[in-house]
């Protein structure tokens, strides 16, 4: 079955410390939330690279979701290792160590069965590997673009570049504001769109999350989790609901965006739930809708 | 015609300075834009105390807007004085001057025509006086209180009796992490739920404002105001909305408070379009729910 949607990203170990726990060397890394939590709504391939310390359970994790593995790379050295820690409050995690190990010299080679996907994730990587996917994909309905203030800080020219090839943009608050060089959301947004994307999606943690286009916006609040164990891959999971809901229904109208976006927040806020990938162990897609039925509720005025 | 609500709060002249302009001695304070932007929907009387430089246009103004102003008291001296300015983005206010002149004094009585009001909202006062006010009224169908971090810092024992004897508060999301001495939205509403309020709704400026009980959550976007012109108010002015169609229409059910919550957000940002209550000179119900679908198409999914 060919893949209907590919996410080049990290593939990472992590050593995770939250209020509730401690992990180490857990599976983790963008497209790995990424295509685990797209998993749920259709067929998707990784293009990512891991070292030889990538267990074969951690691969049978991934297959048991159906995630196809042709663009997945194992060469010698070690995978891409986080280390980091949050606060009492879940707040902003402080990193302990980033060893970027066989992810350093990373160049995604899209496999030929997957360049005819009509879906195209490019996860928080340098933005001239997102350019160089880009150029390997062959005219896809829908590329979207992830970053992260790091890119901002230090490869802004050739993040503009890719911006102006993509469909959509994610961004976290912070990261929006400093693309933008503004200091407000909305005004913020409008520079965002000035720059390419036809959509801006800007994540904002426990509140909740926006997107945007010149001609209409949309807000889904976060769901109110009672147990949060672990905020790591929020954003990726976030990312991987929208995605994956669009490329399932091929609904890339207004409406098929806004529930999208409820996918989006039902994936981050069941991500959050576990540490590392553990809610994924057993879900079902009935628990999944059970919470977007939830957040469509938070939502529902008549 | 007897009042529907009442509203018991300051009266102001403020001068202010925005990156759009300045004004001097304009009409302000709490009951000021919580009763004019009331009377779209309902008839409400205010409770308030002015000085003998409160001009006989200011009263011509909320009297040509149907609020009752029988609440109304002017006494020698000068009406409160706010002024301060807003940074390049309207961030938060700087305050240069708070003069409460004859407002130091004020003690809220209740005119015999109001003590059956259904609807009661304490604006932003000392929580001895919102109390003095509930001891007044006789069992009204609801009340709201709102508050500010001055009477969290300064009068919080007095703050708590307050809360237990209200249905619902107004409160900005500093204050609402302030009150309950946490760090994050959801367990911080959730404290507060527990002090005695029924319900809580959460001002969060330009991203939107949220309101909840313990079962339910509701998350109304901002509307994305292209000519921001002079914040003041907007708080007040959100509650105006929400109160002014729970109190038209009577309808104090979840949906009835989600309504209520879009037509919050449509006066809020109607407020801050024009400077002090310049909005309100010409303002039409038909535009009025104009801005109300258009936040209403917002956050609508099929």
């Amino acid at each position: 079955m060919s893949v209907n949607m590919i996410v080049v990203g990290s593939i990472a170990l992590d050593t995770i410390a939250t209020p509730k726990g401690k992990r180490e060397m857990a599976l983790g890394g963008s497209a790995v939330y990424f295509s685990t939590v797209a998993s749920y709504f259709t067929r998707v391939g990784l293009v990512g690279v891991a070292g030889k310390d990538f267990s074969e359970e951690h691969l049978q994790f991934l297959r048991s979701h159906g995630v196809d593995l042709e663009g997945f790379e194992q060469v010698d050295g070690k995978t891409f290792h986080w280390a980091g820690s949050y606060s009492d409050d879940f707040g902003d995690a402080t990193t302990h160590a980033t060893n970027l190990n066989v992810f350093e010299s990373f160049s995604p080679k899209i496999p030929e069965s997957y360049k005819k996907a009509p879906y195209v994730f490019l996860a928080n990587i340098h933005p001239s590997l997102q350019i160089k996917v880009i150029e390997q994909v062959e005219k896809p309905k829908l590329i979207a673009l992830d970053t992260m203030n790091f890119w901002i800080n230090g490869a802004l020219p050739e993040l503009k570049a890719a911006l102006k090839k993509v469909d959509v943009v994610f961004l976290n608050k912070q990261e929006a504001l400093q693309l933008a060089e503004d200091t407000k959301l909305v005004p913020a947004y409008r520079k965002i769109l000035e720059m390419g994307p036809k959509r801006v999606i800007i994540k904002m943690g426990e509140i909740g999350a926006l997107t945007a286009t010149k001609d209409s916006s949309f807000f889904v609040p976060s769901y109110p989790c009672k147990d949060l164990a672990d905020p790591t891959g929020a954003g990726d999971s976030f990312a991987g609901g929208v995605m994956g809901y669009l490329a399932q229904s091929g609904n890339v109208t207004e409406n098929g965006f806004r529930r999208a976006m409820i996918y989006g927040a039902t994936m981050g806020s069941i991500t959050v739930e576990g540490f590392s990938l553990d809610s994924y162990k057993e879900l079902t897609r009935n628990e999944m809708d059970q919470r977007y039925r939830k957040i469509f509720s938070m939502i529902k005025v008549d």
